[in-house]
């Protein structure tokens, strides 16, 4: 199983053994990896994936593990995309798929990541991992570090959502809770490697966490018959999901496994924190750090994503745009959507909603173009989204 | 599809139309579904259901649905069997497996029992629906209520874990607060459907939703290759769980599907409300209500089930036994096991730990027993279960 053969930067082209434990590129982008896909197309078919288990590891091939003893699992992946059609309807887009993460372990599409992320990081000797986090990422690399045996540092903002502190406790981790944003436990965490023989994985610094979350990309695909639907629409915070799709879509075509034209990319993000969107929209390659940041999608509060070249890339080779929305209108999409469909989305999946609304009414969205919505995450780790009347009765 | 012939009264033996909606026989007792299992015997095979999307649609000449149409999904079921070698090994059960429902939508094993029992309800005519709750279920077959456009009226004890009254409300339910035990809000739900044309879909009370819960057990079977485990450990509050896996098991031996010894059943309880172990020790059919039933596992807190009968009947022809456990042990058992293999699991998921662990040491488990624990659901949904340090770093 040794389909991997190096990193490459993205940016200055250099080239990077993938045999040892590493982080930024030289120039300081994130590193991407490669793969021997002619070899992979003479090992593998679409029907032999089709047969296989329901779970990320059926692209084992594409993935890079080298030995079956170092996967770490929970049986994670294959999630289902889901049609809402009532839901769809009311917003004019009767093609309207969820693809809903929520049933990943801890409860959010992290768990993809820190599924491939560990498990390399075990393959490649590290014994402590350390990551500054939003909330999701750290319970689930807190998670696969315990099934790992690894020991796991996470950072996170006292306004994370509350829940993943007891996600990260409940695995045995060791939680640093910071009064700041995600920038400033990114701080921490990169004095606390600085100081010991620990591993960080922080968002993009390490290049394995892509490859767990470009499988999105491979089972959208997959689970429409080896076609791409017209656009995806993802929230972004660090990018790592719109980037790693951005790549399947890419090796996929390589493979021939994929025909037609690819999906456009969105980049769903919130009007308290748009980063990326105003980039786009300005032209620019980079973006500029966000100032006072702050949404209720706390998934994607990030105002200063370090994959920024990478994402903006992604959306213009693709043919994609970005969005803002706000956090009345998401939180309206999101209640709406719970009463005609009956999940409960998290906020960051609320906002790809609104932005399929807007994109739709400004006719970006075409009445018959089938629109994939990640939902990255379950709704019940943000109770505060949904209140409830107090029908006491008595006994 | 239409393999499911009529229902039939364990306990008087009577026979019931399967075409309109029905509670009780008129004996009491609840009803179960029968199949003309030879025609499906002739219709599908072992291979078949093997190449067939990993959902619990898969059994669907076993499951009480006739017209595809009806079918109220959210992808669910085909949930992961563990591993859980690190922590069986602390215990004496090296090969220990945790069937995890987690990923379950909202969270618990009680999607199954929705899915087919508002897909059920829905093609017999249902525009409402009404249930009391220990709170997932609650939360599960609001869900799905919605997804199928039904009403749905919910009564739930206020002690109940407070992510679920916000779950139902999300998926636009009627919530009813009671201020005592599920009994209590099953009186309220029995006055309430008397005076509306509302169904009763009380644990039992309908006979479909053992038919989602006895998937369960054809998974098991399936991922084990048709080979039953030695032993299964089930938390029994309302035993619907039990009585559905031990059915399950019943109808793949007459199919031919599962050779070789069943599976001895064991039913867990706490030592605060454990009518069914009480019952059982003494060699008793029935079970006597626990009075001030109190647990931390609070999905197992039933102090009078309805189904008694079924689930004595289950565990003594399956050879199989009941335990109670202690709220510390359980505790103790769900934080030693997240520190080894980094699932958090349900309060009652953890209290079958305990019962493997007290069984191992007993004997009645041996040394190379292949034993399934069922987690019922996400750890997450119990956020007191786990405490964290106050680990505040300054900016």
């Amino acid at each position: 199983m040794a389909f991997l053969t190096h990193l490459t930067c993205p940016l200055c082209g250099r080239f990077e053994s993938a045999d040892r434990l590493v982080n930024l590129c030289l120039c300081g982008s994130p590193l991407l990896v490669d793969y021997d896909l002619d070899a992979v197309r003479r090992a593998v078919g679409r029907e032999t994936i089709e047969r296989r288990p329901a779970d990320l590891w059926r692209y084992r091939e594409l993935l890079p593990v080298t030995d079956d003893k170092h996967i770490t699992t929970f049986g994670e992946g294959w999630t289902p995309l889901l049609p809402a059609p009532a839901y769809g309807a009311s917003i004019g887009v009767p093609r309207l798929l969820v693809k809903d993460e929520s049933p990943l372990p801890t409860g959010s599409f992290k768990a993809r990541g820190a599924a491939v992320g560990v498990s390399r990081a075990r393959e490649l000797g590290a014994r402590h991992i350390a990551m500054p986090t939003n909330g999701n990422a750290g319970s689930a690399w807190a998670a696969y570090a315990a099934r790992a045996g690894l020991r796991a540092t996470i950072a996170m903002p006292v306004d994370a959502p509350a829940i993943c502190r007891r996600e990260c406790a409940a695995a045995g981790a060791d939680l640093r809770l910071v009064d700041g944003l995600i920038t400033d436990a990114g701080r921490l965490i990169a004095e606390f490697v600085a100081g010991h023989h620990v591993f960080d994985v922080s968002t993009l610094k390490e290049p394995y966490r892509v490859e767990g979350k470009k499988t999105m990309g491979y089972e959208i695909v997959e689970q429409l018959g080896w076609q791409a639907p017209d656009v995806i629409l993802y929230p972004t915070g660090g990018g790592v999901g719109l980037i790693g799709i951005h790549k399947a879509v890419a090796e996929l075509r390589r493979l021939g496994w994929l025909d037609g034209p690819g999906p456009r990319l969105v980049a769903v993000q919130s009007t308290g924190c748009a980063p990326v969107v105003r980039a786009f929209a300005a032209g620019r390659e980079t973006a500029e750090p966000w100032p006072d940041a702050r949404t209720i999608a706390y998934g994607i509060t990030v105002p200063a994503p370090l994959g920024d070249r990478l994402i903006l890339r992604a959306l213009r080779e693709s043919g994609g745009t970005a969005v803002a929305v706000d956090d009345a209108e998401l939180l309206a999409d999101l209640r709406a959507f719970g009463a005609l469909e009956g999940l409960w989305l998290c906020p960051e999946g609320a906002a790809c909603l609104s932005a399929a609304r807007r994109l739709r009414a400004g006719g970006w969205i075409g009445p018959s173009d089938r629109v994939v919505v990640l939902n990255t995450g379950a709704g019940l780790k943000y109770p505060d989204t949904v209140e409830f009347p107090n029908n006491w009765c008595a006994r």
